[in-house]
């Protein structure tokens, strides 16, 4: 049968991230120094993934008695196998993700930059075919073992297993990164005066766990998410899709066909992986690209023949690419707005230089402007998708947009590595020449970084535009009409969330980070040893700090995201439901962009200042950049980023819970 | 016949108007040095009215010339009437607010707090009852000497009118003021370090006019468009109403309703400025509350009267009740975010201790979080008027919202004209106690000032959606479903202008202020009289500049709102166009309650600092809360309130030729 190409794709793609961390636990991890303090690294970034999930296990317990007894047990079932598999993902991913940064950074001691490189994006690879790997093998189980029937009625539980892990994860270690960040920046940089990845600063290991938890396991289960939630959308609407083929492919055909896309595109990651090589004469940012652009090609051309072959029309090829180069090009627009190669960022530092004001002003007005291209892009695309192939092409637009996802994670987890590499070579006082390789690996991956979250906004878009469509259908609505008085007043409270949610984690980074640089202020205080460098400052207690503080504030807004979409769904009835996610799709997008671009852009000014324009470092336009740069990092790496799984988590609750919404919601109006 | 009693009331009004603007200009107008200097404030402000309104010229023209061709003549002549309306109320009004200043000084001079209290509100309240006269003796005026097919057919034109002229003014007026007011604070405070409306700070007097030009003429024509839309609106679903009504009522009777509600609306205005008493023992706040409530009083009353004798049922009062509470609680809870007698402005004085980025962060929280309550209420005003009037109802309750439009901009308009009496007191060195007066004055009008933006901010949103639900109509659409791609793609779009829309602005205000800064830093460095106040700085080369710019600057924001709808409208049809305008009202209301509380939060932060708190002026703190505040100044008074006029005017200029679309328009898909 057809349908087992997936697990099996999906087992291949898991064995080779198998291989991979292997190799990379292998590789030489350095000397004792470099041991001793990525040891820690790992020790705080495991225990913090450790914590968290316990932490999620009621939230697991809870829904999974609510789907039982108002859907039914296998769904709940479903439903814990999804937020398993998330884990899984995030544990296995962050593991070697934690080995990788010290062999890096090794390498680079030991090697040079192509030894480097290829540890870096292994190691990345590794979370990249983990997320791609377990998500399709976790749907394509399912859909084998199940009866059609059966998958189509629950298969969205576990679509929201993977959704609600999501949404902790990345609000949690959004918190986590940010307010270790902070407190390292605030107190050790600007008030101790004392370089980035300082061995002195008590929060210097919070910092290089947060980019872990964060940048590495908190992306990964926001694509997790975005990966399956395609999937299973495209899998829903294949009934509606085999209704208007005029008898060309029955339902069975077309619930398998997204399955078998991603299983090529899993297959096409891998060798995309291996076909990133470094070089001392390549620029890396040239060797990732290559990767992309190699795997996105085997999409393209599979696509093809599959499209034809199984669904017996080429259009639906239209669909999976349309979304494919959307999701590129969407990534490759956000360069635009956040690389001082290009204007925006030059015209935010030439405005630092009358002020902090003035730059937060420009920064904003960039971030602004930068909504524009994607949502047209992302508006194309659906128009496309949508007359080659109807609803079900929207679902294959987000189909084809991730079908790549081991590819783009991988180059995006090699960001934090590398991040973490240059950290451990500084801390472990590696010479210079170690520091400007693993510095020139970061420099790529902040961009990469970068256009990993266009992507990922885009692709947050889409899945949720198309389980938008598989929505309506569960909900058996003919209409969402914005003539209903209650579909505006759902689409006024949709488009809120997402500034309601992005209040909630902005204050909480706030509040996290005022006990962390209490805390750094504390230890530089009382211990005056830890400056001189003859006392060692308490790690452990940054550490915990951050812990703490990211597990206690990713609760209120978690619940929102689940809540919300219940409450809405069963006080004014479906069709506001409907209203209210559009709404919050379209706010939620256009914020997460402004402020992940404001963000980007405002950091990238501030580098651009240190490399010598303005007056450069230390400079009056420098601080003012800086507090540019201290504005964007809430910005891009907590609310925008967990903003994404808002839009995402409330469109699969709806969805999981339509049934019943049709049933008994609407008792207002 | 019923119907005139709408011209005849707002004749009334307008005869008030005069008799408080004769009582006004007979006022004491000071010693020879306040005459002077509020000569010039009076010659900058209308001379930028001046030259702004000819710039206007040419888009009248050319709108004119395709209203005619494209609708018809009678359409394009009532386009004409509405655009010179809405000039008449900016001029007459600014005359008397730049009267008014000078007046209002003097008398705190001369007879005290009660004197200037009574001189600043009645030069308001010619402003205020200006636009609502106005505005009902135009659309009243139509309404009594067209037959009612022709009124249905071509009032939307007058309205739109309104609308193009308003854009102008607002964005205009908005970059003149934020310009002029950057160049004044960097420049002269924060640099040459002398005192607010210091006469040898060469931008004082463009500072001061931009007050008039900006919150009095701007604010003036965002409230008479919106005053304008919600009567048309109403009036234009007439026949919905009428046909759903069981014969209780024709489709005259529902057109007329709204214009006699406006009217009493009017004579409750005059009276509720007469209540505004100064006393030396009341709080001035309290006496403009006092007539804020007396107004909403007596609306109140007798819209209980006519909905049951001209309608036949009181249903149809709930609505236009529901619209007046929901307006005025939306103006009180805009001050729980922006006083310092809350927690939320006090929390980001607190922030401000750890420097500029905290401030920032925590009053962009502040921001988006201050969104919550006014989208409830307003979804609470909707659903309540449509329940007991349909679409019908929610024209109503914009109407009902706007009733009182003459006591709310006169209560608004109140804040600059005391604004400038101080600048004036400050620069003709009058004795500290007339300042103090005048600083009273000022601190109230701050507040009513805060209030009177989120009454606008909210009175836009019930106004754009009443005539969204008439451009349903007008385009004879049964449904705009959110099912349909084009209207998601449409939504996305609209989501997006707001964004754009504010990027537009606030580099406008950038590039102005830059240009202002460099021509203050010029002066001072070219002439050090000018400091040491041996000579007198060039006032009118400042005025100059902010006037230029402004004008050059308002440009494309003005052509991208009225392209917009027009190109969506032809190239993807009725149904996009409609999601294109539910996605800009949301994403619009949702931005401008954002900016403008931010803003405001910001601004009184500093001030609260500014009394003594975490180490009062010129600590560190101060100085971070000082980037705040200017962070905030191009959020409330640009950006934030242009937006409101964005989505009116685009939702007004698909209403006028929503025929043509429905006709010619969808080419695309």
């Amino acid at each position: 049968m057809v349908s087992w190409i997936a697990p099996i794709c999906a087992a291949i793609g898991l064995c080779v991230a198998f291989a991979l961390a292997s190799w990379v636990s292998k590789c030489d991890a350095g000397n004792d120094r470099m041991r001793e303090i990525s040891g820690f690294i790992r020790e705080g970034a495991m225990a913090f993934l450790k914590r968290e999930y316990r932490t999620m296990i009621i939230v697991v317990v809870v829904l999974f008695a609510l789907i039982g007894f108002a859907i039914s047990w296998t769904s709940a079932v479903l439903y814990v196998f999804g937020a398993g598999f998330s884990v899984l993902a995030g544990y296995f991913g962050m593991n070697v993700a934690t080995k990788g940064n010290v062999r890096t950074a090794a390498a680079a001691m030991d090697s040079g930059m192509p030894k480097a490189l290829k540890v870096a994006v292994r190691s990345g690879a590794v979370m990249g075919l983990c997320v791609s790997g377990l998500g399709l093998l976790g749907v394509g189980l399912v859909f084998c073992i199940l009866d059609l029937a059966t998958v189509m009625q629950c298969v969205t539980s576990f679509s929201l297993g993977a959704s609600s892990m999501a949404l902790f994860g990345r609000v949690g270690g959004g918190i986590y990164t940010k307010a270790a960040d902070v407190g390292a920046d605030l107190v050790g940089k600007v008030e101790a005066g004392i370089p980035e990845d300082d061995p002195r600063n008590p929060a210097v290991i919070a910092d290089n766990v947060g980019d872990n938890v964060g940048d590495v396991a908190g992306m990964g289960s926001d694509l997790f998410e975005s990966y399956v939630g395609s999937i299973v959308s495209a899998i829903t609407l294949a009934a509606v899709a085999a209704s208007t083929s005029g008898g060309a492919f029955n339902e069975l055909t077309a619930a398998a066909f997204p399955l078998v896309i991603s299983a090529v595109g899993i297959i096409a990651s891998v060798i995309g992986i291996m076909a990133v090589r470094g070089s001392n004469t390549v620029d890396p940012a040239k060797s990732l690209n290559m990767g992309t652009y190699v795997s996105g090609a085997i999409v393209i051309v599979a696509t093809v023949f599959l499209s034809k072959s199984m669904l017996g029309s080429y259009s639906y090829a239209f669909g999976i690419i349309a979304g494919l180069i959307v999701g590129i090009l969407i990534g490759q627009l956000t360069e635009i707005y956040t690389s001082d190669s290009y204007k925006s960022v030059k015209k935010i530092a030439e405005q630092s230089q009358t002020g902090a004001a003035t730059t937060i002003i420009s920064g904003f007005s960039v971030g602004m402007m930068s909504t524009v291209w994607p949502i047209l892009l992302i508006g194309v695309g659906v128009i496309v998708a949508y007359s080659f192939a109807g609803l079900y092409g929207i679902a294959l637009a987000a189909v084809g947009m991730l079908s790549t996802t081991g590819m783009t994670v991988a180059v995006d987890a090699y960001g934090p590595v590398s991040d973490n590499a240059g950290g451990i070579a500084e801390m472990s006082e590696l010479p210079h020449d170690v520091r400007n390789i693993t510095d020139k690996l970061d420099s790529v991956g902040n961009t990469t970084a970068a256009i990993g979250k266009g992507f990922a906004i885009g692709s947050a878009a889409l899945t949720a535009l198309a389980l938008f469509a598989s929505f309506s259908q569960a909900a058996g609505l003919s209409t969402i009409s914005l003539l209903n008085p209650m579909v505006i007043v759902g689409l006024f409270i949709g488009g809120m969330l997402p500034f309601l949610f992005s209040a909630l984690t902005m204050s909480s980074v706030g509040k996290a980070a005022n006990q962390m640089i209490e805390e750094v202020r504390r230890q530089f205080r009382e211990d005056p040893g830890i400056m001189e460098g003859t006392s060692k400052p308490d790690y452990a207690r940054c550490v915990e700090i951050s812990t703490g503080a990211a597990l206690k504030e990713m609760v209120m807004p978690g619940l929102l995201a689940i809540i919300a979409p219940l409450l809405v769904g069963f006080a004014l009835g479906t069709e506001a439901l409907g209203g209210m996610l559009a709404g919050a799709v379209v706010a939620g997008v256009l914020l997460a962009i402004m402020m992940s671009n404001a963000g980007g852009a405002w950091d990238n000014a501030k580098k651009y200042i240190e490399s010598g324009v303005y007056g450069g470092k230390g400079s009056e336009t420098h601080k003012a950049a800086v507090v540019g740069d201290t504005v964007g990092d809430p910005f891009k790496d907590t609310s925008g980023p967990s903003i994404n799984i808002l839009i995402k988590l409330m469109t699969i609750v709806a969805l999981v819970f339509a049934p019943l919404f049709a049933q008994f919601g609407g008792f207002i109006g």
